[in-house]
């Protein structure tokens, strides 16, 4: 008897692109799944021998430059969108008008308005849907948020979150597109701060009530061609440092920055948790350890225990090979993959999906109008 | 021929008043002062039993409960200030008056009105002055302001600062004075804030411009005895979470938070800085070293590196002992004074003095401004 | 025009066989290479039923339970070896003799004679040969060899090496096959310290010349059932720490240890190296990170700097994401078979070869000499 | 009514000299100790100019440059050795032959049958004695022993020891009467490694069985002017690097190495001890912490925490301030001559003393005699 099979199509082949590739190839060692997953076909906005390329190196059976026609095909039971952020709209409303089970990569899309359209689409279309917040994934943050449901942080009193990259912290980076705010939509505050919200919300389950916001543009021209610095310049639109404050409904607060000027660190994705019965610290990376601090302990043996994440008895079994030989950043989207598809095929609930893409563009929202105003948004506002 | 002697007064015997005495016991050993410096006379509000103990065991040759008695004496060149916040200005203002030297502790007073009041009488009777921001004597945070100044972090993008403690996360931490804004003024923001504000302003020398602050009571009770947790209850009236965004006259984004509440985090006060040459890390629970990235050197060698700052070469030469021999807390008091006392000698400059006290005292009163108002404050408006 | 084909048969399939499927898997990802491998055979001791389960899993087109019949067939170009170590040679030969290119699972053998039997063979076969130290393929090690080989750290002085794991740390761990000599051979000696001579031989190019011993087995007795702690024991035949002493023939000094009883320390592979103008100090816990200490740098900003090694600048292209998102443990083997196939198209030297298995071997073999003899023993007398 | 005093001479003004110097002057600041210290005279091989500037500055009541007029002086109780190595054995047998109390600095001799003779006098005169190693009053250290004690780490099995420098790893450092084995006995064995066996004494409590060593001299010659590197060389006949095995009378392993060549550590004095329940890693560079891992929680949450020692509950209270300030290397020399004073009083234990420092040479001149034999050395043979 054959296995049931799902057939996927990938919009998008860039860096997601490429996650993406990388997790459905991988799928059917790791998550050991009664069904087949075939890599039917994969779109992008190239010529067809660059498509053809990528389809032999990443193992997609066919290419199609158009995404259209490929959404509409009735052997297409996956849609996975890794396309930049404002076609993430327009792509997952057909897919769902075809019923199709649907990946959107984050932020769900460049403003909450689009995002409350996206969501009304694939709840009308009684859809699968799921939103690539991938970082959940990572068994150390999940590690996290399974010690504060367990109550082994007790009441939580402050959330400390940065986000900080350095690549264009020399003012001689040139100017591309993602600095204009028409086609990128914002600068680090949808690109990073994005996932410092979908993180606090995944771990803490804190409601976000207000924000004030700052968003500043601190390299405010840069060079068309960053081999000519002093030659002719353009202008950000969009933030460079993006910070703020938050009041959480269950009466917590949070301070938040995520940035792509804090020259050394890579990708220094980070969140603190306080809370009365202990603390937890986690940073991207160094992903396959997680920090807690247990105060239920006697003081005279309390520290921040840094937990090699790779355990069995960790989330997603700490990974997939012995403990103590960590996992690499690709591996959570093939943790992800599986557990949607999982999640399909047991009919069970499975998150992130549009929703949670929708609320944390709320959040972002309110940081926006928060920068403007230059006062305090309750999100009910919003 | 006799050394010149410079006759001290300390007022306040508690903590800070203990950290005065050890730095003057200590300062002839090891800042080979041109100077004699006698302890002369030791003051607080205590019983002449408990006074002349203290006396004995930290070496004071006299005490005395009567501060007024002693400003007046004229074998007093010197006046510490070491009371609780609410005494330093009439104490410092009757000091100034009878032409003494001054240190006072930090924060200078508890509002920006006192400490004009004291920066004014200090400097209409003329008098050389000190205002305890002992952090800035860490070897380690002085390497950090050199690095600055010496142009290796270059133009200052973010700063990214917290100060975090833990010793009342527990809600049954029994209601002291401390929690009472009438006598205490504030909570973190004036007792941790203001050393984040100060650090900033030494390390960087940027110039706070505005500020969004948010300061929140998160445990509104605590019991009066924290033997009995469900008994009578007390109200906190000051902050127990203090946060705050800035903008800096430069240009450059800055993000604070001081808490009592983060479990786990002892005395976790930190700094970094990213400019477009460099960044660097400072967090005093590991005084002796400094993290430097040098962004000038090839990405093939950039990290992190942790400088063991107990070399000869750095600031206050590493310290007291042999490289790899680090300093503790108390230390940095013995630096402090005996500077305070060069520079008198020397009839040099000196900071900080009290107006860096009072400049902090301003970036304070914007933020309790502005978390009341819920708008951003210039301090030009302050 | 069909591209070439190297077609795999894969001999064995537990961890070293998961590990080598997943890297001929993704292979063709990564590594872009003008060929196209092909996963022909799985060979294994086990049902067909378990068999055909890996194979589909991983994506094998065929298995096979007699090893000897697929390293014959005309269709299979290179033979991997993923079994226990006592069968490698065997395997090895009659792979050679059907001049089959061969990966063979490290240590090479389970002792010398062995590995120099296997090293005739595949010279006199004049094939090309794979002995699989994967984590010479980790960036940050090569990273370690690189900074060496062009004279960053100067004369060598002091390597300081320990390869910790705790996994047998509990004494009611069972008596498995891996405790009895006659079919392990060793304990953490062959399946540690065998990194981390090889780790040292490739960062540091220093020769052993001569070593000092001593294996210990803490723990002699272990229930044959963990379930029955008090129950019927067996004796440990292998050791379960191995710690030796080390002169070098250039006049440097080395401290080895490896455990498998070292509570807390789960894949603990580490080496330091001290030389005249800097250190390097690696941990595969942190895998995509490396200390360095460069000794020609002003002291007063000299430091271990900790690198992340995840920059295009860095070796192997720091891995296969943006910098910042770092690779885990198994992306190693991806690397090593990607390029030992790329150095057999481009006829070009390729090392870790059979020839480093030997001398490796050869490393072993004085130290166990010299725990039996209790004396020094010299790698000349081997 | 007077407080009984105890009157102290001190021999030796140099680096040592200075860190007891400091400790007395401290003494009844901390210590609260119910005797009064005096520091009575400072003995030197100086010029009276320099000894009474170094007794001015330190706060000795005099200064003799003849030590054995000190020491047979009547209103002298204690005295404390600070000089070289060499003279230790001489100056300790007087003072005892006079009755006095004493502290000496480590090691207690430079060979084992000058520690014998000194122990024998110390006991024949009934005298109460201590052997400098001060590391066992560093609060973290204590922690560590106080884990193993309560039987926190259960049956140790490893232990892993490492105390690097680096302050010669340059090659033109200038030969010094360091360097010379006539003058200072040893090398890093005697200055490090003592500590490191001390320390592994103190922590773990297991006995030294036998040990296979290993004495290097890396840089055989160095110039006699650090100046003019080409000029003319003296020969190093002391190691500069020591290393040794060691297997414990409980059936526990040591792994050992001291070096003054390790580029980039400063203080590096470390242990780490694994055990069956748990493990400790303890490093002086960070004096204010110790890592503990806990087997004995479930592994979900189990890693090395890293305990801020400054808890009133910690061993010595922590150190001298609050939690989370910590203290620097000087401090626990006031811990050591508090608590040997307070023995005194109390009539109580007290240890490290001069049998310890006599354990402590008998190891060492095993692992040189060792290092010349070339085989293992059993202690009892010593």
């Amino acid at each position: 008897m054959r296995k049931k099979e799902i057939r996927v199509a990938l919009i998008g082949h860039k860096f997601m692109g490429v996650a993406h590739s990388n997790a459905f190839r991988n799928l059917s060692m790791w998550m050991n799944l009664p069904v087949k997953v075939s890599m039917k076909c994969v779109c992008g906005e190239d010529s067809e021998e660059n498509l053809s390329i990528f389809a032999e190196r990443f193992g997609w059976e066919s290419w199609d430059p158009d995404w259209r026609r490929v959404v509409q095909r009735n052997d297409i039971d996956l849609v996975s969108i890794a396309t930049p952020n404002f076609l993430h709209k327009e792509i997952a409303i057909e897919a769902a008008r075809n019923g199709k089970l649907i990946i959107c990569e984050k932020p769900l899309s460049n403003n909450l308005s689009e995002a409350r359209e996206m969501l009304d689409a694939v709840e009308r279309a009684d859809i699968r849907h799921c939103c690539g917040y991938t970082y959940r994934f990572t068994p150390s943050l999940a590690l996290a948020r399974q010690l504060v449901a367990e109550g082994r942080i007790g009441r939580i009193y402050n959330v400390f979150v940065r986000y900080a990259q350095d690549w264009i912290s020399d003012p001689n980076f040139a100017m591309v597109w993602r600095f204009d705010k028409k086609i990128a939509g914002s600068g680090p505050l949808g690109d990073l701060s994005a996932h410092s919200i979908d993180a606090t919300r995944f771990v803490t389950g804190l409601h976000f009530k207000e924000v004030s916001g700052n968003l500043q543009t601190l390299i405010k021209e840069r060079p068309l061609d960053s081999a000519k610095p002093s030659g002719s310049k353009g202008s950000v639109t969009v933030d460079d440092v993006a910070q703020f404050l938050v009041n959480f409904e269950e009466g917590a607060t949070g301070c938040f920055e995520s940035t792509r000027l804090a020259t050394g660190r890579k990708n220094y994705n980070t969140i603190e948790v306080n809370g009365e019965k202990g603390s937890i610290f986690w940073n991207f990376e160094e992903q396959n350890s997680l920090l807690f601090y247990d105060n239920q302990r006697s003081p005279k043996e309390s520290g921040f225990a840094k937990i090699n994440v790779t355990h069995d008895m960790h989330p997603y079994n700490g990974g997939w090979w012995p403990q103590g030989h960590g996992i690499g950043y690709a591996d959570s989207f093939v943790i992800e993959f599986g557990l949607f598809i999982k999640s399909i095929l047991e009919n069970a609930a499975f998150n992130p999906d549009f929703r949670d893409g929708m609320e944390c563009q709320k959040v972002l929202e309110a940081i926006e109008k928060s920068s403007v105003t230059r006062t305090w948004i309750n999100l009910s506002q919003i």
